[in-house]
């Protein structure tokens, strides 16, 4: 039979040997209400996962479809008679590459070191590092911008104004998706403002940093500028993620959801995780997953809808043992707008904080709750304390990791008229940064 | 052969084969230069560590005694011609119980279900906790206090210091180990400050708490009770853990290093995790394994000493984009004596706080640097913020956890007669919060 060997097994192998398709056959599968049309390719090397077939889209790019019982698959026409490996090496004509823009910001990713001092500054422009990685030429027609070069612990709300801003006249000069490069350190910060800042994406934008500087033989930056580059290219999604090293070997890469996603280790290549929320795909050189539905699927006619602009009068607060309520006075005498609380737990503050809270909330200052755990949700419904909270007028933000709270908040004030709106508008998603129910079974979100 | 079929294999089959031991037989074990004896048991309920040999002590409590190349096993006596389940099954004379003193402080082990509000209060008394888990009085002389009835996220620094007394109290009328029940929002915190409270522990100390209110059928705390009871009355430690649920099952715990421990989830039951570090200790019903060294091993005749004193004026500042510099300004002026700042990645604040960070330190404010990354190592040598900060007078520290970080800059400031005797204690090691080399291998600490 034409799929021996082919290395499919499960759901996948018995759909295909209903349509009768064998490897290098074009086939059509319509899955979770999306149509795929490519060549079928063997399987060998994206893993064992019985429910994914792979097909080589007329880009010359492979994608990993997801199966369910209701997934349809049909033969379209008979493959020429070729070796398998003739399959796997087909070229892709230059004209079909998908046109990606690289904007960059600064960080490691664009940077080397400083021999004077041995630290490490941002100095490689766009056009340095395509010039650094060649073989970006054969993923895509590349685009390069420098739109600032700033080390991201010093990236401020305006700065988020200044890339969203960038990405809107790429994509409005027909980008197929955009990339922004960006220092890690508050890259997760920058992702939540965008994927606030523009609604109703047609095309994906990407983040992208390193962990390590690209003149370094264990730098980072390559592997993932390419399958961020073959993500925005080619996926069928269309919002704001972030793509980064997936386990500290160059094997593959997560596309994070923007709005939740934090630097979790100081060092690791992989230190990307997503929080309470699967990473959306599993970019490697075989090609695509889909390992979470996105927000939206890419529709180059979609109208975007753009918001760029931030209050940054919103402060955070972490609560402690000893935390004294002079923070809190002082927010309220410096006319802050907004404040989120990283409280303890389900979302708690001592008591000797609670007068204090009574007073921001009475001076119109949004006062939101967030956990310190990181993992998890907010819950303020179940001891005394958390009940107390609600009643002074503190906003629970359900699963909402910390760093998006701060940015939507920053965001809603700006963009809504009153206070009760921001206040109202705070626990519902916007941007995928909530879920009303918990879906993900493990700790740390990892899929494999 | 008298092995066959008592679960053993690899190195710890080797070594006891040498030795001529058969299961019922006492044996004395010579591993990583700790000598243990008692009654050889069957391997089956610990799993398939090839390299653990478990032994009933003569306390009745079965430890697992991991081995290395050098191990020796000697046999001691030939027990008596016995089945094994009759081994198993040897029941131990209340006698030979350990003493240990639970001392109460409040939080959802000690608590109960208000029926007016529907919210959970802090309520029982060690007293009801001991009647509500009878097990309790075959694994333990168990004596139990009510210190203090208190939700944690409202336990202050003076807190700590009752606490820390009242385990010296216990330890003076000969417990041969004591438990802190404990709410879980601060425990991480509370178990770091008797860590640097509390000197040179002749016996172990342990913090205990529960996810799930003690009324409900999912609770977890009669499981970490009774197995943190189990962990200071036998293990060959003195040092202060936190003993907690391993898995969201009742299967087994971890005792994490009092230091290196957080709670990262809302509300699994799994929720705390060693951070930088590895768990000391896997508890279970079969025995208690080693997972980790301990600082120091038990030993009743070692002279505590108590130190237990805090100083609250320590702030902590976590940063992100936008963040302002007023904050750190209104410290200065309130006249803190501590800040610790939660910068991004490998230890980076913002420029736009530069100036007022000078101020803080020229005020003799001792200034200490963590990452918000939780994970991983700061290291400020890597770019030039990080240099420039350093240059600053900015203390960075290490691989130590924030929370831990604010409780020893408490501890030292109420503790050394100068700043500059702060400053330099703040980034050595005192007990176990820092490792000057990066020893794991994982992400997040979970040795199987």
């Amino acid at each position: 039979m034409g799929l021996d060997g082919s290395g499919y097994s499960g759901l996948a192998l018995e759909k295909l040997s209903l349509s009768g398709a064998t490897i290098g056959d074009t086939i059509v599968v319509r899955s979770n209400g999306i149509e795929y049309s490519g060549i079928l390719m063997p399987r060998a090397q994206i893993g064992t996962d019985p429910d994914h077939i792979v097909i080589k889209l007329e880009t010359g790019y492979n994608i990993g479809v997801r199966l369910s019982s209701e997934s349809e698959v049909k033969l379209a026409r008979k493959g020429k008679k070729q070796k398998r490996k003739a399959v796997e090496e087909e070229m892709v004509s230059k004209e079909k590459l998908p046109a990606v823009s690289i904007l960059s910001t600064g960080g490691t990713i664009a940077s080397k070191v400083d021999y004077q001092t041995g630290a490490v500054n941002p100095a490689l422009s766009a056009q340095d590092l395509y010039d650094a990685v060649p073989e970006l030429k054969s993923h895509a027609k590349v685009k390069a911008k420098v739109l600032m070069s700033i080390f991201s612990e010093d990236i401020h709300p305006s700065n988020w104004t200044k890339i969203a801003k960038g990405i809107v006249t790429e994509i409005r000069e027909g980008a197929n998706g955009v990339i922004i490069a960006h220092g890690t350190d508050t890259m997760g910060f920058t992702a939540a403002a965008l994927a606030f800042a523009l609604q109703d994406l047609p095309v994906p934008v990407a983040i992208v940093g390193s962990q390590r500087s690209s003149d370094r033989p264990s730098s980072d930056a390559a592997m993932n500028l390419i399958q961020a580059t073959d993500l925005v290219g080619h996926v069928d999604a269309a919002e704001v993620m972030v793509v980064m090293h997936a386990e500290t070997d160059d094997t593959y890469s997560y596309a994070h959801r923007g709005t939740r996603v934090r630097k979790s280790h100081t060092s690791r290549r992989d230190a990307f995780q997503s929080v309470n929320s699967y990473p959306l795909f599993k970019v490697s050189s075989s090609g695509i997953e889909e390992l979470a539905s996105p927000l939206l699927r890419r529709d180059s006619s979609r109208k975007l809808k753009v918001k760029p602009v931030f209050d940054d009068r919103v402060a955070l607060v972490r609560t402690y043992p000893g935390v004294k309520a002079d923070v809190i006075d002082h927010l309220v005498k410096q006319e802050y707008k907004g404040m989120v609380v990283e409280g303890t737990g389900l979302g708690h503050a001592p008591k000797a904080l609670q007068s204090s809270i009574v007073a921001a909330v009475e001076s119109d200052i949004v006062v939101a709750m967030t956990s310190q755990c990181i993992s998890g949700r907010i819950d303020m419904n179940v001891y005394r304390t958390g009940v107390e909270l609600l009643e002074l007028g503190v906003i629970g933000c359900e699963d909402m990791l910390t760093e998006t709270a701060l940015v939507k908040l920053m965001w809603l004030l700006a963009n809504m008229k009153t206070v009760e709106k921001v206040r109202s508008a705070l626990p519902e998603p916007i941007a995928g940064e909530i879920s009303m129910r918990t879906e993900m079974a493990e700790y740390t979100a990892t899929p494999e």
